[in-house]
């Protein structure tokens, strides 16, 4: 039986309790949904102490399954005000499932507004520890130190500066194979929360745990055999990601007309080459760098890689797709070193980077600082990490940069920046970003799927015609695949390959000892879990009226398309009739 | 008949028009309310070209009314994201009256960011013309060079930095009887809007004009005159607010407690015998100021005063109980002089003082500087000046300063500071701030009159029975005076002498020719615009959740009554039901 592991920082103390019966079923974002939907107020302010942190590793964590080891984070956004899950690779979540944690519940605010806490959780228990050494570190400097004392087996769950300082931005960090802060759970601000109980760092050491037992392990085997086969088989998970990274989709989304350039204001860029997934690979392999590597432990994809700078030494992971855009076409960037730079320094300081490129743009139209300065934003980024008025002013993010700054472009839904898709050349995930419970985010109904990349079917992506059904439909199979702890990117075979799918439910079944059909899933993780997050938000004070794109991409059209984000309201309204 | 001058700032003209029929019989909040709600759509950013600048004087401008001088000025806000209406006292109003103009309507972008540029209205017509010259100029000194230029006998509306930088905390002056910019537009940001269409002021010359002719001149001369009896006949229009000011309140409002203290977390100040009205009127009166003063000619209660420094110098206009407020017990200060020159600091930029005094109060929350610390005010206030990262942070307001920060309690109703009364221990002004269209807005529906003033009756200040109805009616019936350009403050006496409002109906029906009873009065004016109003902001995506108070004030008790914020959102939900 998996425990829940209770944090009060008001109290400074760890216990520790079986998971409680109506969430035994669940894992990773079905968990944190759940718990954070019932035990905070919806109407709380999201950095007061009624929010309530929650870390939870998938159903599948540590098991056989491949490409399992997502590991979701929740609580009510500060970035958002919405519910939000982010959730991240890394190694926390598969060591997690072996030291049988199925969640850890961070409540309360520490009397010292100061305070510097290190949670580690062990076969042994867990406790609190106060850590100053660590107050201000970056979150490479953070783990480094980490690791002296705690060992190198250790997975560590940290934030930077941003996050201690509340920011908007901030992000929360878990270490990758070789134990460097890559791997972040970007998304709404959670950082800040984090920062906002005065935890610093999760130490997770599972030196003597085992794998967790599955009710049939023989089955298990197979059906996770089974399903590595058919990630091995499909052309984006067996070739596409694992060649050249998520980044791939630089020229096929420039291509379609719907890389978002200059603060959204075209759909092409012209430096594309420069940035793209080739131009990325060729760099890296140029310099002796891993052109593919796992961020988890169990992942048959590796869709990462390892970017070494002009002298050789290790300079970031290879930034992802969303990373280069946002600090690349967005800002006029074209400079791909530069943007490894940025990436390096995001993750340091504990930024998401989509939120940070975001608000760079926005800046840039802002008179801030030109198109195109590679130096001026790192030079901004320094000002983040000093927590200098202006750097806290970016790292709040796109939306308030543009308030501070008399900006009225701002690509946000719910507070949120939208990630490196033009919604208006690509209307299903346009639908995704209006009427996802998170604020606007391509995860959490990736539509590009449909639009651009003829995955799961083809829906023309200029057309307003049929991209509510599709963006429905994927949000709930999101939902619950974030639940699972399998990468989203699995998705990419189980929209073509029926029997991928089914293979998915035959390793939860055969791990939980359940006997769910594929209907079963769907709902008991895809559905419940929207409905709970919906619900939260309706009682936080959402209505249909935020489920919009902002107002300007209604009426300034896109080129080379020159087409305007026209769903009508009346359907994104029914986006989720069929919960 | 007025005119309507419409000015199009993308082609740099001004075109005059007949007042359109449906806004003949309007003026004011229902001018401004009805052609914003028409011609503005609802979910535009405040600051692009598709949002309208509308100032409009009240229905009885220039007239022989008493205190009929106020402005309106609307637009959709981008403080608060609602409709907007903000209003000043100040010469503008009566001469607009004298010009005969009905509504300005100030539309579109100028092409060159950069714009700055100056309308002249006259009897010969009205005209743009660039003033390069006046960029970057306070408010004090803008109007300087206009009556220079223009002559002394002008009126003047303007921006300061703020307003010219799109600040979110940015007013609108209006230059009182002695030519000096003391009469704001203050809330919603309004200046933000203003400078977004390079704006920089207005100037009106109503050189050989005469006062509207009225209907029936000599039933209009009668009814004036016993409306001006009225009102010299109530202690707090004849006496209170001629005597005192309007901060005679500080020490109402404290003993009550229900004075804001070191960002709403108190509500009484230990330091109000300083800077309460009583000892701003002694301070005035050793330095040889005027201590009763009219911000307009034909106001008979002249509330306001001049203000010297310790010179003997004139500092500012005397700084009124908000102002007193927002930067003393708010902030922890209680000295007097230090306030009077963040007012004339904030008049010159062009500050709304409510804003930015929340906005320090939240910021010495978070730490930027300690409560009480005077000379920190007035150094961050040249911060805002300067547009500084740090000036810019807090010239956007308490929210968004809050957001920057890390700050959870922030003291906002839609993105707007809540004004000097706490609304835990004054609830029917509670119900106003949460449930106007304007965010939280006293002047909407000042229950403070029923909860501590015993003015027009007396409810329980403390007990959430009663406050859902009296806010109800005096939202409407202040929609409807602030249509009139009759100053908010003859309510006072209205309300508690019933000829009083039978003496503004009969005023306006021997000016306009008009048969209106009392309810056509209160229909037309006031059901009608608040009605307007509620629409577009529904029409932007407000709903009933917005009409909320921050959820701070519903869980932490205010000393000394130890009360939360208790009024059942199902009752707050029904306060426009009567509509």
């Amino acid at each position: 039986m998996r425990t829940l592991l209770r944090v009060r920082m008001d109290a400074l103390d760890v216990t520790q309790e079986p998971m409680p019966e109506e969430l035994q079923a669940l894992g990773g974002r079905a968990v944190t949904s759940a718990i954070v939907a019932s035990d905070v107020p919806a109407t709380c302010h999201a950095l007061s102490e009624h929010n309530k942190l929650v870390i939870a590793p998938g159903l599948l964590a540590a098991t056989s399954a491949p490409c399992s080891g997502r590991l979701s984070v929740g609580a009510k956004s500060p970035l958002t005000g919405t519910i939000k899950e982010s959730n991240a690779g890394g190694m926390a979540g598969q060591t997690l499932g072996r030291l049988g944690v199925g969640a850890i519940v961070v409540e309360g605010l520490p009397a010292d507004k100061a305070a510097c806490y290190v949670l580690r959780v062990a076969a042994d228990g867990a406790s609190l520890t106060p850590a100053p050494d660590l107050k201000g570190l970056g979150n490479y400097d953070t783990v480094a130190r980490l690791f002296e004392q705690h060992g190198s087996d250790v997975a560590c769950i940290s934030i930077g500066p941003a996050g201690e300082m509340k920011l908007r931005a901030a992000s929360i960090a878990v270490t990758d194979i070789e134990g460097r802060p890559t791997r972040h759970a970007g998304r709404g601000g959670l950082g800040a929360v984090m920062g906002s109980k005065g935890l610093k760092a999760i130490v997770l050491d599972a030196a003597g745990c085992k794998r967790p037992v599955s009710a049939d392990p023989e089955a298990m085997r197979a059906h996770s055999k089974r399903f590595a086969q058919h990630l091995k088989g499909h052309g984006v998970t067996g070739e596409g990601l694992p060649t050249y990274g998520t980044n791939i989709l630089a020229d096929v989304i420039n291509t379609a007309g719907a890389y978002p350039t200059r603060n959204f204001s075209t759909g092409t860029f012209e430096g594309t080459s420069k940035i793209s997934g080739e131009a990325e690979r060729e760099t890296i392999l140029e310099r002796g760098g891993t052109p593919r590597h796992p961020c988890h432990r169990g992942c048959t994809i590796a869709c990462s890689s390892i970017y070494l700078d002009k002298d050789g030494g290790f300079l970031s992971k290879g930034p992802e797709y969303e990373t280069v855009w946002a600090h690349g076409a967005n800002c006029g960037i074209d400079d791909l070193d530069a943007i490894a730079h940025m990436d390096r320094a995001d993750d340091d300081i504990g930024l998401d980077t989509i939120e940070m490129g975001a608000a760079f743009g926005v800046a840039m139209e802002g008179g801030l600082l030109p198109f195109g300065d590679a130096e001026g934003v790192l030079s901004l980024l320094d000002e983040v990490r000093a927590g200098t008025p202006l750097g806290r002013i970016l790292g709040s993010g796109a939306e308030v940069t543009g308030k501070v700054l008399g900006v009225s472009r701002i690509p946000c839904v719910k507070g949120q920046a939208m990630p490196a898709y033009d919604p208006r050349a690509a209307k299903g995930i346009g639908v995704t970003y209006a009427t996802t419970p998170m604020g606007a985010d391509h995860t959490a109904g990736y539509a590009i799927c449909q639009n651009i990349l003829n995955c799961g079917g083809s829906v023309d992506p200029l057309k307003p015609e049929g991209q509510v059904a599709i963006s429905a439909i994927l949000q709930q199979a999101t939902a619950a695949l974030d639940s699972t702890g399998l990468c989203l990117f699995v998705a990419f075979c189980v929209l073509d390959v029926p029997d991928a799918g089914v293979a998915v439910v035959d390793m939860i079944n055969a791990h939980c000892g359940t006997q769910w059909t594929g209907d079963d899933y769907m709902e008991i993780l895809g559905k419940a879990t929207l409905r709970r997050e919906l619900d939260f938000n309706r009682r936080a004070g959402f209505s249909a009226a935020d489920d919009r794109l902002p107002d300007f991409m209604t009426r300034e059209a896109l080129a080379p398309h020159n087409v305007v984000f026209d769903v009508p309201n009346e359907e994104l309204d029914q986006t989720h009739a069929g919960l």
